[in-house]
């Protein structure tokens, strides 16, 4: 069974959503730990971004599962694949596979694509003979496949026998419009006549059934599923990966996954939500916070006996709980796992343990989640241990913002500081308010911390949680900083004042990074 | 078909959620107009409030389309069922119908009941009986059914005959854990052998396929289905009454509700939203304000030329509408339906149509978006047209963030503007910098503007784009703003500075508003 992931690529059709390159290449790596087979991380030539991606994923991009799949067009009319500079877009990126996407439905060939059913038929040939020539794997998208094949069966057929003969490893059957259900996918299938082994399904969720069409067409035969992280995608989305991967695996008894990647579900779907900057949906099936929760009233007592009656699955075995409720990481097993993870060992010490579960459970009440921030998870569990990590006391700090009559927009911050027992004040300007105290908290320490200089800020999120009172509301600041070596970590800060909230973040990351380049010396 | 909606008493256990007597007589008069055949209310005698909102039902809610039922469980075992208070409090709620949850898995009646088989069907046969010779309609919710037929066959197909016996009209199958997939009912409803016109599903979403479920049974010959507006309810939720309502009446063209309520969706589904004081899913099949949404660019011109390729069915037969976003790819033709959209006719204007699609393009290619942002959006399309929009001109501003030696963070800006040929100087202070300076200039401008005072901040968004360099990265911001009517809008602003962009998305979303508040005189 082929898992094919398109988060990157039609996941990134959603609404609002943008990702930088940094943040696909982190996705791909999550997506990869999680164990897909295959990652489609955009569409080279045709966005700058993508371009971009597939050129840093040459160097930076080590995939232990997954197989990179540039995605694009078949080939435009009138001219042959080679002299397409999209299809040599797709070259250029440099991957061992690439997605075409065919138009299937004759409707749209005729009237967007404004050619005829021949030619269309000779792009498709075309590009899959070129692009297998050249040494790639080749799926091919047949968009539309489901209107096209209830108007023009005929058709639509001739289509996905063109492209298998012209060497397409798998032709995928897309409801681009989403408006099947299981039973019109079975049926199509069925009638399609073509080797289902041979197919893939791509479904969106427009009546509710993507994950079901997704699963209908498994039981089908189909041997290739399209998903995305979360379900992100344009309208309401497409199959969630997740759901469609647990089900096959703890419902049709298929291995889909390599052995310990299903366990890794929960935390994987909560980083990419994150990273997406979308507030992870506390409901989604199997990996949400609440997918696994139990109003206490009746069955309390009975549950507690036997909470395999209450359950449809173990919520262990895709790496969520059964009474997280509103926290991440609630349970006292998790902090051990996670801390362990980071290389601290809290088995032995059963105090220090819940004195960190308890303080983690009253962050996380205030709006603290430490989910994609790592680093002041580690700090948190090293200072309960008793280690000394900030390298200064704050006396205080100012920051100001103008904007002057010139037009010219200018931030400047003063930081008063005790840094091994010496007073310092440092003022310096930034192109914004956290900038500016970023500049003149690294130009007071610099003096005695002179490792600070190969410290850069990489990345810096905000998120307004509780979001009924505007800028009232608390505000939580992930800032992810890099090393020289090219070492990462993030750290998180939260507070109803924007600038404080960036400030606890900044100095967790300063402190973080202190604190291992130490280590090395 | 029955559609039973069980929003008020199923749907009420989702996390977080509570309705007051008040809201659920509220929530019942949407479901009636929405045309529902049976409104499940709570339950009597065990919740004090449901207990209360059967006693006001009875005086201040007048259905027109549905039925109300009253839920209740079996009675207890070793009592009759006339000699139960919970029971009698089924028959105090005064409803024309009544709805029993009855245990179908012998193992939950061993575990969790405590009871044998036998007299847990004697409860089934005695209480139906009962309320039948009350003149009530019954029916019969058999909890846990498909997990205890999967585990003993022979002893759920008896619950579910001895309740048809008793005079039940509809036995409902629950999938009460959610685990099921659409072949898996199929499968067992075929199995079970009983008239499927007799029997109702009952879905929740833990595998992600509870609407699919739905429509599978009914596929099966099941004549009576339960959901929930939007799928609230406990874990993943129910299946979303909206979906397979859709589902049944658009796809497979069953007429499930009165002539013209189907149109009523998407605006009852909002309305239930806002009073469960839930943030709409925008992302919702059928109903979310996204659900047929489409990023322009490639496609637009096609879109327009042939909506119903790009959509599987009509917004407008669900009261939804399509959407055009305006995004990175935008092209003239998208412009053009965006502007008519928003009311603003562009088709007879090339040049203007060119000068905004350009300044678009180049705004986007700086980090703008305008695809959550109409309010900016039509502001720049109306200033283009020579329209003045903005009510003051802007001589300087400052903020001004203190982390004092007391731990105390505040907040404190100045705005210097002219408005209306007068020169106005406000101080406020705020939570943070975005809140003082948004108080600030409310001050400024509320002597020449009293109506801003109906205006309120409602949402406020920020993202950091292109974040290779930290916090010298442009900061993109979102800011959603309400009137007093309840109409809400959204702007943006872009700059590398967090405070300039908020300050930049402020200002169009008060000049939005003021110009609507002046069109309204």
């Amino acid at each position: 069974m082929q898992i094919f992931d398109t988060t990157l690529r039609d996941g990134a059709q959603r609404e609002g959503l943008t990702y930088s390159v940094a943040d696909k290449l982190a996705v791909a790596r999550l997506l990869d730990q999680f164990g897909v087979g295959f990652i489609e991380g955009g569409w080279p030539g045709a966005v700058p971004k993508d371009t971009e991606f597939f050129r840093r994923a040459q160097t930076e991009l080590e995939l232990k599962n997954a197989v990179l799949v540039a995605f694009g067009s078949t080939r435009k009319a009138g001219v042959t694949a080679a002299a397409d500079p999209q299809i040599q877009g797709l070259l250029d990126a440099q991957t061992p596979a690439v997605c075409l996407v065919a138009k299937s439905d004759i409707r749209h060939v005729e009237r967007a694509l404004r050619t005829t059913g021949e030619e269309n038929l000779e792009m498709v040939r075309d590009s899959v003979t070129y692009l297998k020539g050249k040494g790639r794997r080749v799926f091919v998208d047949c968009e539309h496949f489901f209107d096209g094949f209830r108007h023009d069966p005929q058709y639509s057929r001739s289509v996905v026998l063109t492209a298998l003969e012209a060497g397409a490893e798998r032709v995928v059957l897309c409801d681009t419009n989403g408006g099947m259900l299981p039973s019109m996918v079975t049926r199509a299938i069925g009638e399609l006549g073509v080797d289902p082994a041979l197919l893939g399904m791509h479904a969106q969720n427009d009546t509710a059934c993507a994950v079901a069409n997704t699963i209908a067409a498994v039981e089908a035969g189909v041997r290739h599923v399209q998903g995305t992280a979360n379900g992100y995608g344009e309208r309401p989305g497409n199959a969630d990966i997740f759901a469609v991967v647990a089900n096959l695996q703890l419902k049709l008894g298929m291995t889909v996954l390599p052995d310990g990647c299903l366990e890794l579900m929960a935390r994987v779907a909560h980083a990419i939500a994150e990273i997406a900057n979308i507030a992870p949906d506390t409901h989604q099936a199997y990996v949400g916070s609440a997918a696994f929760a139990h109003k206490a009233g009746l069955h309390a007592s009975a549950i507690k006996v036997d909470p395999a009656l209450y359950n449809h699955v173990d919520p262990a075995v895709v790496g969520n709980g059964m009474t997280i409720l509103v926290t991440e990481m609630a349970g006292r097993a998790s902090i051990e796992l996670k801390s362990r993870e980071l290389g601290v060992d809290l088995a032995g010490q059963p105090v220090i343990l819940s004195a960190v579960t308890q303080k983690v459970k009253d962050m996380e009440a205030l709006g603290w989640s430490f989910e994609a921030a790592d680093a002041s998870f580690e700090l948190l569990v090293r200072s309960a241990l008793g280690e000394q990590l900030t390298p200064f006391t704050l006396e205080s700090y100012r920051v100001l913002v103008e904007h002057r009559e010139d037009g010219a927009v200018v931030s400047e911050a003063t930081v008063k500081l005790r840094v091994r027992g010496e007073r310092v004040i440092a003022t310096a300007e930034g192109n914004g308010p956290v900038n500016a105290l970023d500049e003149a908290l690294r130009q007071a320490l610099t003096r005695h911390f002179p490792q600070l200089s190969g410290l850069e800020l990489a990345d810096y999120k905000v998120r307004i949680l509780a979001g009924s009172h505007g800028t009232g509301a608390v505000t939580r600041v992930l800032v992810e900083t890099v090393d020289q070596s090219g070492r990462d970590w993030t750290t998180v800060g939260v507070h109803e004042n924007v600038v404080e909230a960036s400030w606890r973040a900044l100095v967790d990351a300063l402190s973080y990074g202190l604190s291992k380049a130490d280590a090395r010396v």
